[in-house]
């Protein structure tokens, strides 16, 4: 089935105690194709970058699968650029420097061929932006997933409940789904939270695994402890991409095959995390995904 | 197998968002042989209180099977007491009070009966106690498990890993694992402490479950998301009486045996932080036991 992605496609400058990558390939939108792209090949994406994004890397997304009609190219601008540094205990950060540059007035467009995919990612950028390529869509899509953060519960909070209610599938980390309903207990935020308009709640909870929530049923993804975690951008992005990549491949959304999308994506995710940037992701080969399949499902499992 | 567990039969006067309790009964032996006796009966506890314990406590503890020959009562003394504070993330406390009374030159005497027992749990107390009481053992022990924390690695560093050296088993939780092996990853930490002595480390991470690392096998226990938590104490200790004393009733060490067992301790500490002391663990029925443990199974479970 056709999947839709959007987000940012940018450059980032990472520290981390092992290291620093200097404006290496970034975005939101690049790690969910990236991810998706080893489950399925009908992607479409639609971002904003400007003309010094290098075309070799847009090359190999082709290459992948993914179709770039949707990529708006803005001559003689520059793509977004994050720039962050990461504390000891890889699980926060600092943002160092956040330019807009091409988002700053970031107009989706969704080509006429892609508004009709079934599946649709919806990164993390303004609920505003988000809600414009809602409208574009023709209303046939099977699963639409949104991803979102903590800062536009800040300052975008209405904005960002109408996008909410409009979608099927909410991926947010522990602390957001607490800033979101306003509940302590995930059980209870969860409560809150699809009665906002999801049929599921993916809660993130990084080298802690992750919660799906869908009607009376829980479900808990492992993370796969690592010996090492190299660089976490990206990660969640990752997830979301190997997610509904193989919702999108298998086109099953019965309850058994969401939670394997959710293993599917944890184990994508364990991957990103092991190199900077995209490095890992690239590299990737399908027996090395079985087999890390297969260990997060050794991970939890035991004869009763 | 028969079991003998060593710790604290104390009071305890805790706080949480949810209320407070004052002076109720506590202690990690009193949780232990609790939980380990809805698993198993023959049970052996060593500790020591003043004449201020409830005697109705200790009937109820005989009535499950514990043998309380090893409970040293000193006469015009007072028992142990603990009072803490805990915070609204339920994952940070403060203590309030801490009066050793009758802990202050406690020496445990194992009575002969109890010197073979095949199954035995040493709960936190001071390195220096843990050691005496291993002494004391006839050397016929299949499985001996210790829990610690921090502060005796903070101030009795060397005798704690005198004592770690002759043990079996390792619970401590993921910042005492990082504190003690002086790595950041849980999987270098357990590589790290595996050389230290223990077959096996289990690394309790709370509501976010526990990590059992054996050999090169790792295992996931997820924590049962709840939609409240009363009040976390004793969690820790409840998990370990219920891994030993199901390991001492099937008097199994497979590997997924041993698995199992966490599964156990994991269902048993979920009940545990529903109700103040131990109110919740002093009522259940093998239903409910069962019930829980179903539940834990499902929460992991997807066909391949």
């Amino acid at each position: 089935m056709s999947l839709l992605t959007i987000g940012t496609v940018a450059f980032d400058t990472i520290e981390t105690p092992f290291g620093k990558a200097e404006r290496v390939i970034g975005g939101a939108c690049t790690y969910i194709s990236w991810s998706a792209s080893y489950f399925t090949d009908n992607i479409h994406l639609v971002s904003v970058i400007g003309d010094d994004f290098p075309k070799n890397e847009l090359k190999a997304l082709e290459e992948r699968g993914v179709n770039l009609e949707g990529l708006e190219i803005k001559s003689g601008e520059k793509s977004f650029f994050w720039a962050g540094r990461y504390h000891d205990n890889m699980n926060s950060r600092d943002t160092l420097v956040t330019e807009l540059n091409v988002l700053a007035d970031f107009n989706p467009v969704v080509p006429e061929a892609a508004r009709s995919a079934k599946y649709i990612m919806l990164g993390n950028l303004t609920p505003a932006i988000q809600k414009q390529v809602l409208d574009q869509l023709d209303g046939s899509q099977k699963l639409i997933v949104l991803d979102t953060m903590n800062f536009w519960m800040d300052v975008a909070l209405e904005e960002l409940k109408e996008v909410i209610k409009r979608i099927d599938v909410l991926t947010i980390n522990d602390e957001e789904a607490r800033q979101l309903s306003g509940q302590h207990s995930l059980v209870k935020a969860a409560a809150v939270i699809l009665e906002m308009g999801p049929k599921i709640l993916i809660v993130k909870k990084g080298e802690h695994g992750a919660l799906l929530f869908q009607g009376d049923e829980i479900f808990f993804a492992p993370a796969l402890p690592l010996a090492e975690v190299c660089d976490p951008t990206g990660a969640g992005d990752t997830f979301a991409g190997g997610f509904i990549g193989y919702l999108a491949a298998t086109d099953d959304l019965s309850v058994n095959n969401v939670k394997k999308a959710i293993i599917i994506g944890s184990a994508m995710a364990s991957f990103c995390v092991e190199a900077f940037s995209l490095n890992r992701l690239k590299n990737l080969n399908s027996k090395e995904i079985n087999d890390r399949i297969h260990k997060f499902k050794q991970l939890t499992h035991f004869e009763v």
